[in-house]
């Protein structure tokens, strides 16, 4: 790693280190160079991020410098799944000190406006987000980040816990949202990794039943060893929603009270839809196509209700006490893990982006 | 009608006057005809019908002899909106004696199910509602019905207001549900009746600004006199979305809280989607086709919740409070007025069929 | 019991077998006795009971002919938490057959009145509620019920287990009205039947970390096993408050989210007023003086709310769901069993009403 | 007003005068003296005060220095009711210009505790509130505070009654908490100040029916005069609890959903806890003494909620739009005006303290 002197971004007491990080520079171009930090405000720390794991929108970033309605129009350090130590505490910091672990929140709201004020923060129209765009990630040696942001790892969670703090997060907001408990009987639709996330939060808020629905074999094994009830292998194809759906609710061996969609297609938001109960809950979690094509009205005809989620507000605790406790083990979902070189950063978003048997690829630096 | 000195247009078998009745005999066909009426059981009362209004939905069944799912395969008695006075009450009728006057929820539901025992009746799977067949409705001389659905009507409220309860406990409804309250700015998507009513309704609940959206000069200028406080004309195009949205939002002078789409069309609601603010919900009160095309997706990433409403429940006494106290005059809702004759009965329907300037038809028995 | 070929212990005219059960007929006087049954209705069942648990009310009207504000006028049949056999089903009757094995909820709501339709049955003014007078209670061979009132009991639990879904109804109800779940640490106050059935609640709602206080060291070890986080004994004395305050929310080791009185004194309800953090909840489970002496102010200025519990609602199905799953295991508070003969009856409740080690005393017919 | 050379507080740029404000001493103790403002931050604003209004508890600190468990050791500025016009924003304030008229939330929260993050930013440990010390309130002639807490004025709306929103503030949030609204029939005990606005708070939300209950002849004439339903004068004697519930539920005509205690006496709170509805809440809204002696069982026993009350949050905006509308009209709350100067400011406290006819004592700046 650098020596230069000119370094301000530094660890080190001797500050003869610079802070590097992966910055995306255009389509398919990620580069490994310095990254200058921000001065250090009294509620802020400085950590030295040991994990960081690579989220889809990530690949998205760095294959079309674009998700949803935001684009990448300059340089932008990308990462923002991510744990690290402290290593410096501003001057008003009370509850950490340098050598605390923490699971980084990603995202700082303005906390004037009124959703912010509202208790819905996660829907702030100021946001400030590692590595959506204008704003640098978390994929480097060193952030500095807000204190009240940074949560403290209990004993038994290690970094790369620490780190899928901010997926589990998703499925945590999404069941809270859709107020799932322990009478809620669950259907998950898509078990990639934010359908196996979900899955899991489901079962840790305490849905006696759950059955999950995806096109993949693979896919489905890792979901029934996660621990699904019943896993539910579907075709693509839009005509078959009618006996999905009574599949389903064979398997369910109940009513189904809430549809998580976690892929968001049209075929799943129909089966979502059709297969919940009247009453349920449909949440939206998987973001595809801005248009849908669903059977909407015949839902709302039995108020079943159409949830949206948009990442998480005040979830991080939750995550770290379903981790410390195993209600949740997020371990097996840690598929690959790269060292912090050009080539293995390289490689890491590679093996993300393919596929195949990668659910989260994750960083050691 | 009626002849006999000590009748009470009764049906019992000492009643010297037959109970009629308007029988949904096939398609555009409606007969008045004798009507034999359950017996009385201790809770129910015999009520003699004196308003009875006509729903979209009646003129459906009429034209159809279906509406959504349900389909008329026997001859069924016609009307769900009504009011009349007490004939006959129930051995352990408490609340009603004999002259009251009282407005009729329509549904009974059966108190086992999970969902009545919930507090959500009006999903009853087992629901038992006047005109939805094969259950008979109420636009006869007489009927027999639960007392607890019989709601006693304020002095200073009339008959017809009190059958206006049904269509208004639409709107009530769906102000509840989507929370309606001093602090909610709604757009209202339509102008019918039903549109009219739940404009109404968000006025009576508090909503300080609501805007009105329809394709209709006249409706427009009927919502306008019953107190929206900006009315837009807009095009059936699917393509001025945009600018639809543009337009409501700049008549809000604010940010639109809740939407209550009371047409459901793909238009109506992906201008109510994209309308609504970060947080808001859009609440589906009209039903259209089945399959919508609309923008869920970044919908659901703003948070934006997709209400259904299905009927009411528990809505009579809000409404005729609303009536009572002022707060809602439904009066100006009823355009037209019918006597209970073979002809009229059929100038009636088809008035109400034709749309233009008809609002409510109502019967006057 | 039973001789006669073809009976099945039926009470109607023709039945051979006489039905019997245990009637209050004075303060501390029990006596089996024919209990006649009521005709089945169409929606009824006839069960044979199998296990019946006395509860303190029971014993209370034995003692004192009263409970709260319901008085004992006329003979008496005692008893309310039940299990037993389905023996006949009304003609309307879908999901019970004989032979069914069911646990049944003891109250009858009118189902007519404004708190039944709003989904709150439990605070009905006319509930017809088993052994709370002028009602009869099922310690009997046979009852007849409400079809829907018994819930078939899953193949791996007893039905004991299903007798004991009453008192765990109490502590379900509890946990749902303050809103227990994977996020509340929770005090409970109080380790008597009733505080460990709501301790074991709260664990199944999610609670992380639960901290019970009593004044007996044995409840304790009771509560210890069954699975308290930490366990705090204390004294009677209100002087205490403060440093009880103190142990409190050191054992928790975090705030105290919700606390559930099970006790229902001036000292523990002061305790859990006071311990509870900002914004938390008090839910007073426990019933004891009219007039309560606690510093409701400052809690309120913490906007501490006192949540009030009666009985329970819609408890049965995920009583049995927590049971059958094993995230709650009833079987250890059945301390003392009895079968159903003049002298065991009366010295089950003497069992039941000295204490001393007895937590639930079952009776096995 | 001041005019010597060395002021740092002043309002212009060319900084001639000096920032008076009303200093609390000592008890009886207010003396006008120079205040020093902080620098204006980025989201700062300098107001220069127009109208500020005399609360309870301002009067309660120039008695005892104390109040609740605050209490005054160094000089204070006192006052928090308050409204002005915007004199210099910071950098990055966008929603207001100088010239502006506006009403001030007195309390700045950290936004980085969990309740703050939670919305309920009222309960924050770390609040720093106007005039609850060490914090100085804002009778003077110009303070600074964040822009997100200055509301603007709509034209229809003076600068005294922006600063009643402050008071109204109270009931406001207090209905919100009980769930005021169309269907709540509603009991105020207590009619002065906070009674008063509460009792307006609850109309505007839409209750129905209120009765408000007093032991004085001229507050309940003033309560009549502003829209009480009925008004009921009682005794001190809490003998008298049964006989005063019994003409609170007469006078009612209905059944009491919602009792909001602005007086927080044993005797009120048991009238209230008595007279609500099984279901119904009540709302502790007065602050009297720590312990209170009240019928909690009873009322737990039939699911009575106790609910608390902490000033208020994110009200500023509804109480405006209520002001605006003609919902509410605080104008005839306003008794007494004085002009700030040392004479005036003695009188006006007063004024305030003696109570008799002054509901609102207002300084107009």
């Amino acid at each position: 790693m650098g020596k230069g002197g000119m370094s301000q971004g530094g660890s080190g007491e001797d500050g003869v280190e610079e802070n590097m990080a992966a910055w995306l520079l255009g389509v398919n171009t990620l580069k490994i160079q310095p990254f200058h930090l921000p001065p250090l405000g009294p509620h802020d720390v400085r950590v030295k991020m040991k994990a960081v794991g690579i989220c889809g929108s990530d690949v998205h970033y760095l294959k079309t410098l674009r998700c949803a309605h935001f684009v990448v129009r300059e340089p932008m350090v990308i990462g923002h799944e991510c744990a690290g130590i402290i290593a410096e505490v501003g001057a008003e910091v009370k509850h950490l000190v340098p050598g605390d672990r923490v699971a980084l929140e990603p995202g700082i709201s303005c906390w004037r406006c009124d959703l912010c004020k509202d208790g819905r923060y996660n829907l702030c129209p100021e946001m400030k987000f590692f590595a959506t765009p204008p704003v640098h990630g978390s994929l480097a040696n060193e952030v500095v980040h807000p204190a009240d942001l940074c949560f403290k790892l209990p004993e038994n969670v290690s970094l790369e816990e620490g780190a899928m703090c901010e997926p589990l997060s998703v499925g945590v907001h999404a069941c809270r949202r859709a107020n799932v408990g322990p009478e809620t009987n669950v259907l998950v639709m898509g078990a990639g990794p934010i359908g196996l996330v979900t899955m899991m939060a489901a079962r840790a808020f305490g849905a006696p039943r759950i059955v999950i629905v995806d096109v993949d074999d693979f896919r489905l094994s890792v979901a029934k060893d996660l621990g699904a009830d019943e896993v539910i292998k579907v075709s693509i194809d839009i005509q078959d929603v009618d006996q999905d759906v009574a599949q389903i609710q064979k398997a369910m061996k109940a009513e189904v009270d809430v549809s998580l969609d976690c892929a968001g297609f049209n075929k799943t938001m129909s089966t979502a839809l059709s297969a919940t109960r009247a009453g349920g809950k449909v949440c939206l979690v998987g973001m595809g196509h801005n248009e849908m094509t669903v059977p909407l009205t015949p839902a709302a005809a039995r108020e079943v209700d159409v949830i949206g989620v948009f990442r998480y507000k005040n979830t991080w605790p939750l995550c770290l006490e379903f981790i410390r406790s195993g209600k949740i083990n997020v371990k097996p979902l840690i598929t690959h893990r790269f060292g912090f070189s050009q080539k293995e950063v390289e490689d890491a978003f590679e093996t993300s982006a393919c596929g195949g048997n990668a659910i989260k690829v994750m960083f050691n630096l």
